[in-house]
């Protein structure tokens, strides 16, 4: 853990080598652990640049669709995952990747301390040696996404199997093509994901075994790969994901981060079926 | 071990996410770690994007000229080699890359199977989770070398050396120029790779305690390095490698992989001396 | 270390192939490790291209200024920190990083032997199995740097700190702008970077208790971040350097390599202040 009493000295000269603000009363104030929240700001940040960020009372949470709504993410870092928390409910606009740079810079188990400053409208960011002023943009000037959860409600099948397995498939079709199709055959009790290539084709098969959760039903939608890839790409490594499909319905994967302090819920809608 | 009998179903419903071929009865189905066969398809796609690849009796065979014609190679794997093998001598014409990168997507220790589809005129490739349908291209259409074994038989001397010690006097050569003398002084009882450049030269001596066969005889030829880097490249770590060499004549380097099981053996012809 | 009496053979062959120079009796003869005298081209190489290296009788020196003399660099080898040292005050003109090329083809812990020949005005590079011979350059026609000592001596702090740090500093300011203010603040005996930026501000706080020196006293200067990374870019990993500032005065930093056998002293002039 940081001590960062040092930036809360008294009077201090002026110039840009000073302390840059005292964040003892800030409004917001949240000391947390780099580790958990960047990959949270990885999956907004897989979508869009800018998102809303919001400092609720029982946790910060973030959400963004892409520019051309076929995707929408949603993460949450519950306030008991955090060192400590103080929050008022405040809602801003940040740049994703920048905010995520500056946890990067933290040196091993440091905590990182953000601070809000309502009059210059900034969030301050300590970390180790580094205090980071970080502009932030009204949040309504930042295109939120409708109505997330009502997007997931319609599937019909569900499976939780290895974020890497997931990265696997998106792979495999990536070699022949710019599109899947993800399906549950009731009957098979696989999980398949295959793509049509001009001269190659690809399947991919999870059987209900290699799975940890299966509940079968009729399933199968076509997706873009791109918006796959970005969904996938911030999946931390080792981590299980609960994937939901339907018929011609979005796809949902979720999974939890920061030892389940922390949860990503991203949906991707579907292509029409070239049929 | 994989089990691929997963994939031999009885019927099955129409559509991209079935199974793609009943692979059981295929004239050709061999089983093999994609390890064992992957370095054999790096030596030949480091000289062609398509090639022919031979499904003989005793094993598979492949073989490549460059467009230019200065650099062929021949590879093998011996059907002991495999898992399993079935094959009637069937030859097809095959994208190399494509074919080792279904290969890579294997993990771990996992077989792969091969299996020819001869209507559909395609590769099945079952690693994994992963089904691939390759498709495959007329033998005829892809060109094939010459009599290869021929290019070898004119060396007065031969060595084998480390293959990271080729890749060192390759690299220190190109420092100063694009191509390079291979000679064998016999008094001097040391290889020697030497080039000049416009303000430097680079002399590369293997002595012949660093070699671990060493038939000494005069020879001297100079290549142009793009060429052996090709065929210097591919060279799994750790492998030795038998160089031969002649006066005025193609370089041989050949080596084995896959435990002994698989053979590479490639030829680069001279470029007239300057002199 | 490496026996390099093979290069001194009777009389030899005509031809690329053959031994590029006899060196045991060239009036500058070097036996080192590359890893010693590799930091130190580094040090000259992230300035500028070509340099002048001086074989004095204490051992190899070379110094640079940047083109647009806003940063010069000094760096030294003592003989004693070499294996076997020869010299007669020699001053040639090298290219720098071709010369850290070639030690870099130094397999483990050979040593390589640096050898003049006056006549072909060439410097001899035995390092394992390469012998190179680097053309060099009439060193008038090298930039060399003004008199670098004096601009070290207005300091009026300094301290020392892990390279790494110096890095990190460059590289949180580099989010937000392209130069920054080094500072010195006695009364909080702190050393602070900071960088002003279009909508971010960064503030990097290194105190007393995390350097292993500091002489406090007032000093702050604004410097460009473009010279600090080719500074700070070549410091090795693991390694204290001793950083001296004063008040719009040029910034130094000076580091030992090789065991303290290796001696590397850089600055860099300060910007005006947009004051």
């Amino acid at each position: 853990m940081v001590d960062d009493t040092s930036a809360s000295g008294a009077a201090q000269p002026e110039g840009t080598t000073e302390s840059l603000h005292d964040t003892a009363d800030a409004p917001v104030r949240v000391r947390v652990r780099p580790d958990a929240l960047r990959p949270l700001l990885s999956a907004v940040g897989a979508l869009v640049d800018e998102c809303r960020l919001a400092f609720a009372a029982d946790g910060l949470r973030a959400a963004a669709m892409d520019p051309a709504t076929v995707a929408a993410v949603e993460v949450e870092l519950d306030a008991d995952a955090t060192e400590s928390y103080t929050a008022d409910g405040t809602v801003v606009g940040v740049d994703v990747d920048r905010l995520e740079e500056v946890l990067a810079m933290a040196d091993g188990d440091e905590v990182a301390t953000l601070a809000l400053d309502p009059e210059a409208y900034r969030l301050h960011v300590h970390v180790g040696e580094v205090e980071y002023a970080l502009g932030l943009f009204d949040p309504e000037s930042v295109r939120g996404p409708g109505d997330v959860d009502a997007l997931g409600f319609e599937h019909t099948a569900a499976l939780t199997l290895p974020g890497e397995t997931v990265g696997r498939f998106v792979r495999a079709a990536g070699m022949v093509a710019d599109h899947l199709t993800l399906a549950v055959d009731p009957s098979e009790e696989a999980f398949v994901a295959a793509a049509d290539g001009d001269t190659d084709d690809v399947r991919f098969v999870v059987p209900r075994e290699d799975t940890t959760a299966f509940e079968a039903g009729e399933a199968r939608s076509l997706f873009s790969l791109s918006y796959l890839e970005c969904v996938e790409r911030p999946v931390p490594s080792g981590t299980d994901v609960r994937v939901t499909l339907g018929e011609e319905a979005p796809l949902g994967v979720a999974y939890d981060v920061a030892d389940g302090g922390g949860h990503v819920e991203a949906f991707v809608a579907p292509r029409l079926q070239a049929v």
